[in-house]
């Protein structure tokens, strides 16, 4: 699926770039929105090309408004006519939170180039991408208790373990929209960046990634960091870079880690994540909605 | 209950008041303040028309010199002469816990204004509460080592959280008490405050959550991000704001927070926590001490 | 077990120095000194003299720069011949894991002095302490991803528990070697020294800790922290907390904190961790690897 009509995708030099595109809404989130991105992380995920993606609005203003509450938006759950009862049905499922959680099952590192206004899924949606950047006229807002609903798209999962369980409530308990400094001395982006460096600061961020390291690795580094630190006891993350060092070292990248260190050269790392991942990956169950 | 002898409690505006009211005794910690405290949040937490919880402390110079060790402090651990041999007996409960326990039941946004000295449960009370704010001559102390005893009130579960097991580990292996400055970059507290502020600055945050955010949203929001940070995949959350969401945004909070969004003018919740929760809630199952 | 070829213990005043001795190899990672440093904590945790340890590197250059891939290093990894199957065996284990998981049982404060170059071990193995300093030319590198591995030691718990998960991916996606200010802001470290301060301030810590608690509850509040702050609940830290407070307040060492405290003198806590501990220690199960 390319044909994409609300996402742009790049790739360029090992480094996609997903670009929310309604610039004449504000980018404003719609289920198509995010089956799209969804297409495009699959697409990713399975093309060994791409070391790092790098999410970002179109236009000057806005990395996305939020969801788009006009009929335009398409069976947004403000207007959904259906009435479930069971609220384990699949149809109940929160589409911000199908999103974030396809992001959670990445395969390569995210990084969140926010240009703009990002308010409500917006901002939620960035959550689950490993490294944000801000442009210095980013505006964020955890807007839920403003218009009667609730922080979505997982986002009472993700946002305490960014920012702490006090700055994550005093966000969503006002809902109010706050500025790139704001959003840095709390702790929600990393960097603050003059518009025009935004995308050339994220894909130096990517560059490093793609020119030094082995994919295999990273990708496996993703999985045991988002899913480790989560384990009551290091014990079990133990369990799994035994494995994980016990496999890999007698692996090809691994071979050419070593060499190229002792023989002072940039390496050229042969893994390939469709194909290299240890024996034992994945090692977790999935988890069903029900 | 409001014949409080310990605490004052104002409510004013939608905001309520909890004065540890023993200044002669610089808020001494007592058995009966801990039990005013919780009736004081059971009767809050059935007041519709209270949006936010200040606690504070009497007088200029202490919010609490922890537990009062003598006779007056009434049954104090130290001299409890009662001997259990089960461990799992309701009588071996901290009375620090109990009332932490209860602050993290709360339905309503928890704010500590700190007007002074707090040590030991003065600033472990502290801990379960959403946002902390300090007078600039306040002072902490998790001083526990230095009585031979070990942090209580579950704060080997909140401290952590709040500031890095790196921080709490210095501040309790040394038992120093320390002042506000430290606090702040700690990660203990939000803000330093003028003395005089204090409460004024306070208040306008509990003012900024009263006036623009539903009540069954906010209270909704802090249940969900207490309890769903700790989940050990996000998939739980995505339950549960799923769920929120489904019913929520069907409500009149919701309506109300759609048309006063896009009538531009200030929104008038009608939705109340005593009647409007979602019909799952509560989702969890009661904790007990055995 | 004291003649250590690969670390140097000294005890002094009450606080143990293990100090990382191949100077000559920039103190790199052996099995050997692997083991040695375990057999330094068993006899340092049965030491009721020791009231707490810190971790330095022999020389001005390294603090440990990474495993030793030379023939010496003895058994690494990448050159291990074993080729076991089943990936539960003990064989398989990660030695950086093995150690930092007995650092997680450790009875006593640790705190690392970084006194230059820490590189993937080297790293690592800070991060089971519960006190990093650093001189000022310290450098740090979770380097796994650029040598075709991923990061050991449990790190994958430890460190974004330390330093956030996005900090901790963008550290060990990119692999990159950083120095003591990165170190501090990303909240790796708590302090910068100058190189001949280095030790002389780490050992003020241990002092002020040594001098003024009782060491019962200090070994009592590192096995509460490490393990309740991953509690599902604060429930879980109750339960233990309203144990250890009920036992220990009608102990030795509380009444002569109260003594003391009273009396406004210096205490002098009769309590051994050898054998004071609450009866109810440990409360937890070994975790088996398997």
């Amino acid at each position: 699926m390319t044909d994409y009509t609300q996402i742009l995708v790049d790739k360029t030099d090992g480094i996609a770039t997903i670009t929310l595109n309604r610039p004449e809404k504000m980018n404003a989130y719609t289920r198509t929105m995010g089956e799209e991105i969804m297409a495009a992380m699959d697409d990713i995920d399975a093309d060994d090309d791409v070391r790092a993606v790098i999410f970002t609005g179109a236009g000057e203003k806005a990395f996305c408004a939020g969801a788009d509450l006009t009929p335009e938006g398409g069976g947004h759950v403000f207007s959904d006519p259906t009435q479930v009862d069971d609220l384990s049905d699949e149809r109940v499922r929160d589409g911000g939170g199908l999103l974030t959680l396809r992001l959670f099952e990445s395969k390569k590192p995210l990084i969140a180039a926010c240009n703009g206004v990002a308010v409500g899924v917006g901002s939620t949606m960035q959550l689950a991408m490993d490294i944000r950047l801000a442009a210095s006229h980013a505006r964020y807002g955890f807007v839920f208790a403003r218009r009667g609903i609730v922080p979505e798209a997982a986002s009472s999962w993700f946002l305490p373990r960014l920012v702490g369980i006090s700055q994550a409530l005093e966000w969503c308990y006002s809902g109010r929209v706050f500025g790139a400094e704001e959003a840095k001395d709390g702790g929600l982006i990393r960097s603050i960046h003059a518009p025009d460096d935004l995308l050339l600061d994220a894909r130096a961020i990517a560059r490093e990634i793609a020119d030094n390291t082995s994919a295999v690795s990273v990708s496996m580094t993703r999985a045991m960091m988002w899913r480790l630190m989560n384990a009551d006891h290091p014990m079990e993350a133990h369990k799994i870079d035994s494995r994980a060092i016990y496999r890999l070292s007698r692996g090809k990248d691994a071979k050419e880690g070593i060499a190229s260190f002792l023989e002072k050269r940039e390496p050229q790392y042969p893994g390939k994540v469709s194909e290299d991942l240890p024996d034992f990956y994945p090692w977790w169950e999935e988890r069903p909605y029900k």
